[in-house]
């Protein structure tokens, strides 16, 4: 096992994911159901995740996720994932999604969602990761919301206490850059 | 197709499925991914908002879900749903997850989830669905803290101004009673 | 491990499963295959038997089971499994099965079953199971021709001679609560 | 749709199927489970049976199975079906399961079992088949015994009065022929 | 472990697969996708090189496929897996597949393939394997052309130089029977 | 549907998949089985002919595949696909795959495949598609080897007579830049 680096871009953890709808993966609608959905999300964030530790890796948090637009059978889609920061033993990873139904030659985003993993050793401890760097404007800015998204996640499963809350001065007053607009 | 009831007892939309953790949903700690579960959490949420409109249901968001406890290969995950409270064509469906280790004797709570389901007509349009009446104390807890979450979900997808929150006068206030404890 | 109760009641080991019928598991009239609601009972028996004596168990045999009424597509499907009495290492789990039209409001019983399994320690070995107590009018009824069940079971596979069986006096005079009616 | 013909040969309806058992397959002892290979049974049994008839089928009933010898991850499992007999519009199929561990060198009977199925139109109503002529020893007594076993099902069903039987003049007189030893 | 044979004959290896063509094998025009296909293919021609060499077998190379003639939903896709020859620790499989419209009374053959595999020992090491012998025309046709295949397919993949070919005069020599017409 | 261009660069076709090596996806060894790999190469090859020619697309061929390289329970696989070039209605597509154990720091190029594909109208019958315009030199090596590549492909199935083939002066001449050196 190699060292494992103090610290890695935000880049290099970036991956891609491309699904096709298939027939068990839609309701009686034939839209693709949200739990396929959510599977996928896990699987590419988890991915992420290890691309930037080095770890294997489990499954801490899922933030808000809506489901506004349906993705049809047959449509493709793609899911873009990428660690926007680093606490401790644990990673924030944005995950973007696409639909397109190609031969119509109609793309639209689907869903922005954002999942925390842990890094575990082979017990099953958590375990340190490296500092995430981010370098684009768009890596900046999902950097500096990914403490106040944790203090409200910490918050929201009754581990935080409002009080303790430093980065999220309150909710009201960081809406607009918590979480992006889908 | 019935006539639509005009309201409907929480009670009567409850639900329980039972799941074997096989091999495929397991990562290589031989836990539970986290993916998997949410995707049993959308189906026994679908077939609960169903059982309270008796309408084709889609789902419309799921809210911050942490992964706590690790779920073991050959364990026993039973999950419960229920709506908690409609509004026009979207019901909120709250869902608890135990996991058992049978032969261990062991059990825990290891999840708990609100979900959101939109009714839709056969071209997907959605449709009015009974109202809910709460009947036990839990019952009216959970549909109390609803119109909150509703708004939190609201303004975390950026669809509602915080100011235009009423329910939700503050996250800081609310936070005890807006999600349970894990 | 804890230490196996000497008996325990029927109501314990009570499971309920429940299925959305999804594509993949209908044949090209878009009904349910047999083979896959036989994976379903074995799967809520193999629990159901697991609850009684907190072992890992093996399907030992599956009773006749008639499928008389077609599940559609997007059907949801109930399974209701019990143990109804326990024999040395074997139990006897009873499982009923609805199918419902959630958005039609129809619901129907569709088959009953009765699946045997067996508790086996970690090497696959047979190891005793707890009684099973009956207490409802039902479970005393179930108890009771579980062992006219059995007798025919071992019959039919040729384990026991015709005059051997004590409690099936005769296939002819039983009938009538050896199996209930589908 | 070619011309129904009014008779067929047993041996017409002969399928083979040959499965590998994947860790899916197997429960925590690391053996096939029961419902997945009742799952491949159904399969089998309903190729065999639309051999007979040309028409799409469905399951009408499967008769009692034994589970006995545990089959391993690895292990190739081969299931060959032929129909044993026709009633009107239903076919028995007498399915026979072998396991193998090809590296050890071992190959073992593992189950036999009956299954019936019923031809159906477009709309679903059962549709007659064409009799099926046994020519062998074996396919002739397996033809003899299909008219006990079809007499047995019925009455365990529910269906048919112990006292109109005919061919099956008391269980406990032909149950050397009734069903094969496994 | 049982003592490797040293040679074995080709029609000891044969296997066959029956598959029922599911909503999930297919594509949007209900046709039955390629790359399902193929993982039949790898399947039957594992299973047929295990009963060979009595080991445990790894996938060497597949040759070129063509799938000319679309499969449909609801069709009964047969595969026929024979060894054609044997070098030091890799075997040849030829695997022949036809589909049917059984209610349609329609069946054709869609696809011949080659699959190469090696048989390896507990630590993943190749291992020798015995000689096959073939005996009919056809398996002394396949055996004949399967040195000729194999130094394609070692050129092909960059490991052999044309000059070092020996059987395989010249592509253009020889390619009536390198390749069955499909 | 909106027009179909004329013309497309390659790398507009450009589709990247990653997949995790699950359970199921493995054999007894715990390596990645060749069909599971197969199969994945077949979906990303058709979403990459599907952008290139927004239709739907059928798959036609796979050229010759090594599986060299074991890939392990738990990998990453990384699947590239590319269209080489297009001939009237059929693409050839490049997919180039990588395993990776990440926790280890292990990457490697595993695979490399060509296959084809059709494009269909909505009845299943082939349609012309854009032209594929190379522009980097890799891209242009592929572009000039898709037609050697195709003459071999049509020679080996029987629809080319070796005295046909312009491009495809002779095997022994121009192997080496027929295939990839995987």
């Amino acid at each position: 096992m190699p060292t494992m680096k103090k610290s890695r871009k935000a880049q290099e953890s970036y991956v891609t994911m491309t699904e096709f709808v298939l027939p068990n993966d839609t309701n009686t609608l034939n839209n693709l159901m949200g739990g396929r959905m959510m599977h996928w999300m896990d699987i590419v964030g988890a991915i992420s995740a290890q691309r930037h530790c080095n770890r294997v890796v489990v499954t801490a948090s899922v933030d808000n996720i809506s489901f506004r637009n349906p993705i049809k059978l047959g449509n493709v889609v793609t899911l873009e994932a990428k660690v926007t920061r680093a606490f401790n033993s644990s990673m924030e990873v944005n995950i973007i999604v696409h639909s397109e139904d190609i031969p119509a030659g109609f793309k639209q985003k689907t869903n922005e969602a954002f999942l925390t993993f842990v890094a575990v050793d082979q017990t099953g401890k958590p375990i340190d990761v490296p500092e995430c760097i981010p370098e684009t404007d768009h890596e900046i800015f999902l950097f500096e919301g990914a403490m106040r998204r944790r203090e409200l996640r910490l918050i929201l499963s009754g581990r935080m206490a409002p009080s303790e809350a430093t980065a999220l001065k309150g909710l009201f007053d960081i809406t607009e850059t918590l979480y992006p607009r889908n």
